[in-house]
């Protein structure tokens, strides 16, 4: 019979799943096959770099279906924004930093305004600036997240109660039916599903980064800034990355503030990824990852996940 | 119409809630009134001081209701756990440390074995051990737990895929029904809370730690080792512990090796306790500490546990 949320009206989409808009990883073609697949696409743009726009959101504007980007508040501008907005999504999601810039030309466009959250500061600030969805991100997520957050299990029910009316994407950890069908039980309208959909047909990950996550336990990820300081990147210090291991995370775990203080060894990352001796970017992956197996088309990983949740929930405590 | 599960045939209770045997917490008043319920109540005893046995295992143990013990595997000896069996519980939980070594006496007790893992290789040995129950511990739970955990959310199916018949429990960060109801849809076959039950009329922790637990948000929490080591406590290195605030927590962060080599520190705290500048004992709490709100009698909390629960997953994907 389905799975029926505030999210899946409010976008009207069938399965109550949303993709995480990973930067690298989920552009306009992987976001048009969740799309296809009944939930909501949104394609990962970073800060909106223009050429990047102007590439991957015609993919699925083309659509016909409803789909999204997701930006980096500290890195966006206005008029990436407003960019994005010329393709007329259903969904613009700010995620990491203030999201005030940017809400009053998604408003201005009648675009859903999603803002994704770390702590309760934050997610009463969403409620404040009038989010039409929230998302509630725990810290076994993949990627980048709050140094300081909590797990998605007691994240989402405070978010939850603090939302009120407004639907909440739980997003974390979240790597099957099982986890999709958590969410709802912890009262979200929907799963914000990132890791899993690495390991896609269309996601736009490198072949080894995605033979990797297969691969990959939960227990293999962990949380630090190190491969950002090294990498030289402008990601703000107040936010950690989740990432399978690395040489450089055995040479430096515990000391990033020695590493931040070494341009030599910002040096050497350089030259070791020059001369391939280390990936060319982190592996990012949340815990979920140990559930991920198989490639599949993302389309049918939808599908998947939202029948198997529907089973979940049917078995849960009827066993 | 009640929630059922391999857990609640198993030991012939009501509702799939186990209360976490939480030292100097769940004493045999606590389990008393979560067993009276209809959950499973487990007094926490630690290493299994001889006079807190013969103290606190009575108050339970003539309830004529199913019943358990847990014991910390690392503090524990074999002959502790031969006298918590003449008290004939239902369940001996073992946790933190190899359970080897108690799992025949229990075995041979007929009593059910219930090993606690914090991770995929321990999860795989309780497999091998014949474990009757696994609890999966993720890393948002409060007091101790492993310092390279997973949380709660991607832990459990993982674990449940692992143990194939074996019922499993989800423990850490479940605060509420909808923490229930989430486990149940992961595949648990029941939930261990430890932090909600701290804040309940029959809880032994002292009334100015029920005080904070009940005034605490979940991002007021951290997990580290530092007020272990300036305790002095016998924990052994590879557990960290997840507390409330406190003003060595602010004083140490970060810096472990350095506490640890400095006996003038753990001087200071022992004098920082005796004149009362601070607690005699951290304030163990879990994430969900953000959705304790009250002290109830347990065996009311155990009953609105259950009927949240099924609230929760009656509403899931039906909203």
């Amino acid at each position: 019979m389905g799975l029926s949320t505030a999210f899946t009206r409010m976008f009207g989409v069938r399965h109550p799943i949303a993709l995480a808009p990973m930067g690298g990883t989920a552009g306009g073609a992987l976001a048009a096959a969740v799309s296809r697949g009944g939930g909501l696409g949104l394609v990962g743009v970073g800060g909106g770099d223009r050429e990047l726009l102007d590439r991957e959101l015609p993919l699925v504007a083309e659509s016909g279906m409803p789909w999204g980007v997701g930006f980096q508040s500290w890195a966006a501008s206005v008029r990436a924004v407003e960019r994005a907005l010329e393709f007329r999504p259903a969904a613009v999601m700010l995620s990491f930093g203030d999201p005030g810039p940017f809400v009053g030309r998604i408003r201005e466009a009648e675009v859903a305004l999603v803002i994704q959250v770390t702590g309760i500061e934050e997610a009463r600030q969403a409620v404040d600036l009038g989010a039409d969805v929230i998302v509630a991100q725990g810290t076994e997520s993949g990627g980048h997240g709050a140094r300081h957050g909590m797990s998605t299990l007691p994240f989402v029910p405070m978010v939850v109660d603090l939302a009120g009316p407004v639907p909440v994407l739980a997003a974390g950890g979240i790597g099957d039916g099982r986890g999709v069908a958590a969410a709802l039980a912890l009262g979200a309208a929907g799963a914000l599903v990132g890791t899993r959909f690495q390991a896609t047909a269309e996601s736009l990950v490198d072949p080894e980064s995605a033979r990797l996550i297969e691969a990959g336990e939960g227990q293999d990820t962990e949380r630090n800034r190190i491969l950002d300081i090294a990498r030289g990147s402008r990601w703000p210090a107040e936010y950690t990355a989740r990432t399978l291991g690395h040489p450089y995370l055995d040479r430096w775990r515990g000391r990033e503030a020695d590493l931040t203080a070494s341009p030599a060894a910002r040096e050497a990352y350089q030259a070791d990824v020059a001369r391939g001796a280390v990936p060319p970017l982190p592996v990012w992956a949340g815990e979920a990852v140990g559930l991920v197996r198989g490639r599949p088309p993302a389309a049918e990983l939808v599908e998947e996940l939202a029948v198997r949740a529907e089973e979940a929930l049917s078995r849960a405590g009827r066993g």
